[in-house]
């Protein structure tokens, strides 16, 4: 099985080489600018019968190409962006929300990182495929848009290895009440990442086992994008999950 | 229905008085002052057939007294202590840190009110019925009890209506790495309650027409200490909600 | 006295114009389009002999050319933007740092804000002004300029009238040992600024009285970019104040 | 210098045998419990003529019969209750609240922390001088003392050597529109109290070369409760200790 763990590529802009098996090989030989390395990698896994996980906001495997790849070659993809902090706990707080019939009017999330990876995001076009993936999660869980929300990502060199983040939700109950919930989160990425890496790893080889293949929507609830799944609520993912057992 | 929102009650010392209905009984002819004025609502409202919620944390339908009277009468028993803010958003994020093998090595949280509430909540025995009701929550849902919980209310007047709730999470994860979650939530707990008491009131109504008695434990993820219910994960209490439909 | 309580403007980009009141009125003469409407009005006031007090970012009357005709008026000024929320508790918090000897290593600071002056802030050039005042508080107070300084700014309709801050202060101690200090502020700006315009427009009249001209060092502690005054901590500046007694 | 930095001994009592040296003494001899080890051992220091000072929030040389037998051996005393993290930055706000004429309706403070400092002040009596000491901060600055001030402790082992702070400040402005401000302090209290103990050795050795004797109330910028000083603000117990030089 093989893990894109890379730091986060910048979004892609023409997406016609991707769109089939054909096309990719062709751009390949081609030498074509628009195949990413990460798709590059994908493709060299998934050719090898290796099982690919994207724990990355980039786009990889995520294109029809490799899809197509991955089916005919029986591999199992999981993707994108290990949901491992900030995005974990909005998308279970969400929940809370919608269940209680409290409207959200407005989620502003914050996020300071002071290591490689926020050197990188620091970078204005970088930094939009991560946000990208950050920001799509809530209207599928409240059930509405129409609400502010806003992510932003900051390359903050005082903070290390740690990263911190800092939300703000407005929400209002009967009668328009406001009302306020804040979090700080002080956590460590790479130790919240390394469990579900293995998790991943033992999953997808496991699944490959049993005759599965392209991308799995039951893994869902350990991405932030989870490809080819709608919800990104965690508790309704995390049922997906058990319904493999 | 018959709604007991009244200010938290003492707890109660000696419950031999209400261990049968004939005890319970002879009791109020004695007046007994171990029966708490809950208790005698709590009985009048179940003696005429009218479903009962307990929404404060006192003690009051929750004795085995009561329950039989209310399975004899077709009462059906809502209860206890609504789970409107603090206690709502600890067994949502408690479940998210079971989920992902996250360890919770303290919770500390503390509250502060400035109404009537927090002025009877002052009262240090008064304020023993409310902290055990938070306090209880977390070991069913972290699945383990080898951490320190903490749970303090505060008077505290310029709060007024309102109530300010603050905690501090510290979990770990591989290699014993130190992270922490703090949750600020600015509520207003009368609107967060409103409709929690509507829904159950139809709840109770539209279940005792079904021929329903006694405590419903589908209605657990209205309460910190549901009746009947060892559960307190809000997600599993949901599922259960939904297995009326 | 006339009070600049506009919102930001645009900083400028030639300022030739205003080296010298000659310069000045030529280009008036001539609709020269680097002169602002602040520096309009601000010409229009000191020519009528009127205190002026610039309680916004922009560059009015702090160009050489209206600093001479105020002299030459006898106009007394003050300026520039009102310390009223984040910067002020900063400069106040800064000291403390410096006099205890605990070195600042980073600080974050961010703002949500939802009415119109948060609209115009969401302009990528007007938000330069005052993203520029609140920047460079810290270095004179601190004594040292090697620590991370990040301030944002982010238009958050949610917020409506009110404004809030957060700020993540790293700082270390003896042996490097690392610590933080995070403040959150719900403030409104309207009614922090108020009491202060009242004020600066009796020390402007009272200090005009005097025979005092041109900029006033001396209120300083009003603003987040005293002009003429290279001292920011909020201490000095209110000894400086006393002094006027 | 002999430097008492032990954990808080619980109130006094009965402090008639404090009254004067002989009262001491005679008390000395017969044993009297009234008598805490912490004034033992500050009457050996001072009857060595050493200077001592008092880290600690108990009663120890800030007695009568002590501060006598100070003046009387030219011994320079400094204390009480080193200000080292929560109560420094409340003394650094409360004047800024004061100056800008910010009323302060309500503080509330908790602190937790993990070591056996924190132990110790789990009893409820030693509590209490720690409190007292905590408590009194801030009508003095403020000018007032119409507003709810509380300040709890508590002792949670999670957080280890360090400790964590959480303050809530409420406010009005103009109008009395409400505004609140809250902070979050992760301190290491070791690491702030190691260079005041050090700069406090310093002086007090200086001071009493110079001929000083008795309780200094320059020194009053270091400590919570500064003996023989009403000022609690930061920053005029600042100007103080430079008025030293």
């Amino acid at each position: 099985v093989v893990v894109n763990l890379a730091s986060v590529e910048r979004p892609i802009i023409n997406s016609k080489s991707m769109e089939t098996l054909e096309d990719f090989e062709n751009a390949l030989d081609e030498n074509d600018e628009s195949l990413t390395s990460g798709m590059i990698y994908a493709y060299a896994a998934i050719s090898q019968k290796c099982g690919y996980v994207n724990f990355t906001p980039a786009v990889t495997a995520d294109v029809p190409a490799l899809e197509q790849l991955a089916k005919r070659n029986g591999v199992v993809l999981a993707g994108k962006d290990g949901k491992t902090g900030q995005t974990l706990y909005k998308t279970v707080l969400a929940s809370m929300f919608q269940k209680r019939g409290l409207k959200v009017e407005g989620w502003y999330s914050t996020n300071i990182l002071g290591n490689r990876d926020g050197e990188i995001l620091n970078d204005q076009e970088h930094v939009k495929s991560k946000i990208s993936t950050k920001q799509g999660v809530l209207p599928s869980i409240l059930k509405y848009d129409d609400f502010v929300h806003q992510v932003h990502i900051h390359y903050y060199p005082p903070r290390g290895d740690l990263k911190e983040a800092w939300d703000n939700i407005d929400f209002t109950g009967w009668f328009g009440v406001k009302m306020q919930m804040k979090v700080n989160w002080l956590g460590c990425d790479s130790i919240l990442a390394a469990p579900l890496v293995v998790d991943l790893v033992r999953w997808v080889h496991f699944l490959q086992g049993l005759g599965m293949s392209g991308n799995v929507k039951e893994l869902g609830s350990y991405f932030k994008a989870p490809v080819g799944l709608e919800e990104n609520d965690f508790f309704d993912q995390w049922l997906l999950l058990r319904s493999l057992n």
